[in-house]
């Protein structure tokens, strides 16, 4: 039983506490890494901490996504390893939404995910070789009141993620959706105290990214469910 | 048991047979009927028929949808009844997929549905009373491959429906999502001989939507799928 | 457009609201009516308003339901339309539920299904006419905790009815399953005077029976999820 | 963060690969492995190469299964990771099924896996530690024509595993429900050459197995869907 293997990652959507996550993981397991975010300024600690580079990108514009991804291979050497992980999200009454703040949302959701997607593609069929994950969450599979359009983006993700993992799986590119069902802890937003592990580690998903990416292709997961152990669902 | 009732419907993204005929079971009913589409030259003899109005509108474009209530609006009355049947698709290997028809497939399958129930929601909520229908497709619930852009737009108008049904049913509003699982015939598309009622008949379709539309709200539906009976699922 | 049409029915598990409605609904619509039930004696008042004759069934066990399908053949005819509506549940904490229980709980709820439905699918067949619909509830759907053996078997008839819906629909037999999402009001159970309509109303669940009943072939439902307008899901 | 640990494993329903490559990873970490099958005349090279001890019990008699707890438990130590494998199929045309052996299949399936999931839990709790893990099948989502009674044990085993995940996880017990989508490749069924990892290797599932069971609690998955690379879904 082969395990696959990794040589360089490119995590799309850095700030919040899992793509850092990720970031350490892979380093440590020897993968070199990429970080791309709208805003770099405050991923020079993380580089600096994991060996990786960070690059200025606007994921919904499709050259500047190129225009990434052609940086990456002439600076790290071409992904074989694709993390997307932005989202947007607009929140209220239905019908308070303002409607370039839907637009917006999707776009960072979904269309930015398939401008990464199909550059990561593109340079992964001719090897056969390949991963590509996309970050859900409860509003993957749920359409919440209040929140039309995070759905919207993350329905529209998940579609993305099954129609190539349906297309990709069979030419050799293991493509997985992660629905994170649950508040990721992080600095900025601690767990209760009277409720230890009620709010996801970073760390502890990160766990089960590598685990999808380390399953042989005779028996490979499309989609993972996470949540903590007291979650309501 | 009351049923419902409705007086004036608005169908978005007329041409094939679905929107003609829910337009003429509409009137039929007694319902009046305004018709919306980029194109309304060929709608002349469907208004002929029913008595309907044709109203052209980009349903992707904001001040567009709004235009187009107002229109309606002011020459029909304020519409109690919308249905959202337009859609776009980009077909073909996901890699050879262009990204500008790739963002308009999502924006027209799902965007401009966010667009016009926005609208009819802000007219429908001060009476508690209305109705919104989506009409779906096989891909609103699988990602097939060779078809990402239509999986995005289908599953994300999927989740419009969902959150919406979930925020505005409560007020009085019926949102309804359909799932079209089958070819639909037409004039353009006949089924074959030997396979009869093997592709769905329109006015099959259009029976279903007003069955949903009779439904009292102590038992409603928010998604119904559709097929014909010799179809695989 | 042809409208299907059922001549005699045999509703299954009959005691609450549903099954009375559905018998009225049924004899209203000039189908004639058997009724089935473990105890029958409280069916007397129903069976003089529809014109309906009760049979007594044990339908978890073989022999029994053949039986009856023989009886309702000799004096009614041979039903074209039957109504699976039986369930047993046994609720409280995993641990502390009773085995034989369980098993009881499992066979009420499916396996009495599966006994009703091979009975009709065998009479159906040779005609390439009937409808088998089976009534399910948020369980069918969704696991709740304190409620394993209720979820075991509404899981389990959800199962049989998608597999006769793939194995029987292109014979000509319409298989529907209905998730009933909410609480249905009765005498015995009113719903509260500050939430009109906050349970389903069991004639209007009756009415999406029959809605579904009367779908042309070409565009049939397998499933419909039915739930008061103000149900949190 | 803090990976899980286990001491004491049972599989039940062993015979096939799945099982034997649970054990071989099971013991391999160090954990003692108990075998429970209705025969166990077979398990002699396996417990051999593993250190496993075999027990022999029908999982769908009540008795039988606090017995067989009772025994491991004397022999072995109290179980805190509890496997259920068994399943009971019966095919062909749905009017030609024989109900003794329809519901031999939802005991098999099903029932067992209840009767099992309550002795394990009711030894785990107290602990507030443990981990209950059941296999599925494409059926345990998908109801398939000619295959009713697997449906129906497979989706309720899934609704039991469900039901316990949303009451025992906050708990402290670990419930997981795995889809294995495809054909597990064995001694007696190879798979095409031409065709490599086209069947799942029961090493790559175990690895899987393996893997949620080092979940941290802050982020558990309930349930995996596993299918090789090439499998159509």
């Amino acid at each position: 039983m082969e395990l696959p293997k990794y040589k360089i990652a490119l995590i799309v959507g850095v700030g919040e506490g899992l793509s850092a996550s990720l970031a350490r993981l892979f380093a440590r397991e020897g993968i070199k890494v990429a970080l791309a975010a709208r805003k770099i300024e405050k991923l020079g600690a993380l580089c600096t901490e994991t060996g990786a580079r960070a690059f200025a990108c606007n994921a919904t514009e499709a050259e500047e996504v190129e225009r990434l991804f052609g940086m990456v291979e002439r600076e790290i050497g071409t992904p074989d390893l694709v993390v997307y992980n932005a989202s947007g999200r607009a929140r209220g009454a239905f019908t308070d939404l303002v409607p370039a703040e839907v637009a917006s949302a999707i776009a960072v959701s979904a269309f930015g995910g398939f401008l990464v997607a199909q550059q990561a593609a593109t340079r992964m069929l001719p090897n056969r070789h390949g991963a590509i994950l996309f970050t859900g969450a409860s509003a993957s599979v749920k359409g919440y009141p209040q929140s039309a359009p995070f759905a919207m983006g993350k329905f529209a993700l998940r579609g993305l993620a099954q129609s190539m993992a349906r297309e990709l799986s069979p030419q050799g590119i293991h493509v997985a959706h992660f629905v994170i069902d649950g508040g990721i802890r992080s600095a900025a937003r601690a767990e209760p105290a009277d409720r230890p592990d009620s709010m996801l580690d970073p760390d502890a998903i990160a766990l089960s990214y590598w685990n999808v990416l380390q399953q042989p292709r005779s028996a490979w997961t499309w989609e993972v469910e996470l949540r903590p152990w007291v979650e309501r669902f």
